[in-house]
């Protein structure tokens, strides 16, 4: 059974994970992970490589864990929270500890074992976001869950072990200490100034106009003033809305645009770079509708992190986010 | 100019550093860097590759800047920080800016190009700490600066880009998020308990007696009750002591002593990892005498982090702290 345990240095939770260590991919060194189409867990054919799905969009009716679908969700096979069981909070000494309860899925996003999102179809790529909300919103009956948090990896040096594209899907007994930090600075932003600290700074972006990656009429793609990362990029509804898995369904065939346009530019500029995409949300039980405002972040792994950036987290980014956006537009 | 910038979201500050971007290194992948001793600007008889040194260890006189040194400390050719300049602070729009001032510091551990420090000598391994005591007492005269980190990265998985064994130091204009953090924790426990948060994780580790890796009459290193990683490690005074550069020299041979007896069994557990190590120290002007005791975190490059870690800053750490013990004992 997984582990939360609470640091009392830095007061966040960790995972203690046993489960996970049994994954193939453990202990060896990052390397791509080129699994054949014949070998992958992820492609069609193989889907008794993988636990039962839980949701699937199909073409015609084919049954389920069967080929003949389009996207599917599925219970990752080396969980790191296990939905079994019941929540319990327990003291070792003066430590703190709780069992690991949560949900941990996969969302595999299409059947083809290499096309990113810029190459499916607009209604593909928006399916894909509306599989996130459906599952968000089924996983936040269970009343145990604090906070999801959705992600994805591309790329072994972004920490994927298989290759077709998939995100994935973590739901935390516990709000992390990262998301809790952003909702008290946006919500002290709010106290003071009576505005949403993301919107301010929206509205700050598109007066000042040298950070702006791309924009429609729903989304905008920033450089964000202070990046922790070379070509790190944040993804906003312009229009204030707090929570993800309240965005009506149409929305996000406007988003799909904007991320489709967003990674063609990118892999064209960095080489189909790895990356890190993670949604920020609010957690459930928390009423932040008028201060807090959804985003993506998406993370290139282009540089690596050190010892300065493990110990302080501080970061040191070479690339000045006005220059990103003046190699986007040479690009 | 290196420029601090502040992220409204985290209220962390981002060093944008254009400099950075100079390093031969940079956008190449990582990859072991394997220069050959005549290339290696760290090598003895190399002295004119890198700038000037600040300080050294030398035997019969020789002078500065040629061969015959043990130790040499010289500035970073490639800093994130400058020394030069005044510190301004100012705005842009609603975001915060200062300027980069600070100190950057390479300190060449050892003029052979490949020994570690559980290859080296008692005595060499201990003026390695005895040199960065003394550079941390010089740079604290420096008004401007609140915090000086010493790290190290071994091994191109760290983040190393020059095998020669070295470690850095950055001196701060400011103390970094994760270190106040760390302050007010311990902070806020003294004030409840009257006792020091570290010396009762020790009293209580020695007690329980699953998570000590090694201890003498000085240090004591422990694999801690929620660590991140699988092997972080933990390295701190046994007697409490907030300071690590008010640590008197001898004290520094018996850590010598550990070190090398943890790093000798490390290489062996884990097949000589790559490795990042980082002191937690007292900023400047806080009186933390009570409350704070300085430490070392190690962390082996095992697993990489994904979208999960780098969005919550929650890590998910498959090997049970207990775990490290056995697999240590039966080494």
């Amino acid at each position: 059974m997984p582990e939360l345990r609470k640091d009392p240095l830095s007061e966040t939770w960790v995972v203690i994970s046993p489960e996970r260590k049994r994954r193939p991919q453990f202990f060896k060194s990052a390397g791509e992970d080129v699994l054949s189409t014949e070998d992958c867990p992820f492609c069609p054919g193989n889907e008794d490589m993988t636990p039962p799905e839980i949701y699937s969009l199909r073409d015609g009716g084919s049954p389920a864990n069967k080929p003949g679908w389009k996207l599917r969700v599925i219970p990752n096979k080396y969980p790191a929270f296990r939905v079994e069981g019941q929540l319990d909070r327990f003291a070792e000494g003066f430590y703190d500890k709780m069992n690991g309860i949560g949900a941990h899925e996969v969302v595999i996003e299409t059947h083809s074992h290499s096309k990113g999102i810029d190459e499916l179809s607009v209604e593909a790529a928006a399916d894909i976001f509306i599989t996130i909300k459906r599952r968000i919103l089924d996983l936040k009956q269970d009343m145990r869950l604090q906070y999801i948090q959705v992600f994805k990896n591309h790329g072994s040096m972004a920490g994927a072990t298989i290759s077709h594209p998939h995100s994935q899907i973590i739901a935390l007994p516990l709000v992390p200490q990262r998301i809790k930090e952003r909702l008290s600075h946006a919500e002290n932003h709010f106290k003071v100034k009576n505005r949403c600290l993301f919107c301010d700074i929206i509205h700050h972006e598109r007066e000042f106009r040298k950070r702006i990656v791309m924009e429609n009429n729903d989304f905008i793609v920033l450089s964000p003033f202070a990046p922790r990362f070379p070509f790190e990029l944040a993804v906003y509804p312009v229009h204030h809305k707090s929570s993800f898995h309240e965005m009506d369904d149409n929305a996000f065939y406007s988003m799909a645009l904007i991320f489709k346009d967003m990674m063609a530019r990118l892999n064209k500029v960095l080489e189909k770079p790895a990356y890190n995409l993670a949604l920020f949300n609010t957690p459930f039980g928390v009423d932040c509708r008028d201060y807090f405002h959804w985003h993506f972040e998406f993370i290139p792994v282009i540089s690596g992190t050190g010892g300065f950036e493990l110990s302080t987290q501080s970061y040191i980014n070479p690339i000045p986010p006005e220059e990103v956006i003046e190699i986007f537009s040479r690009s």
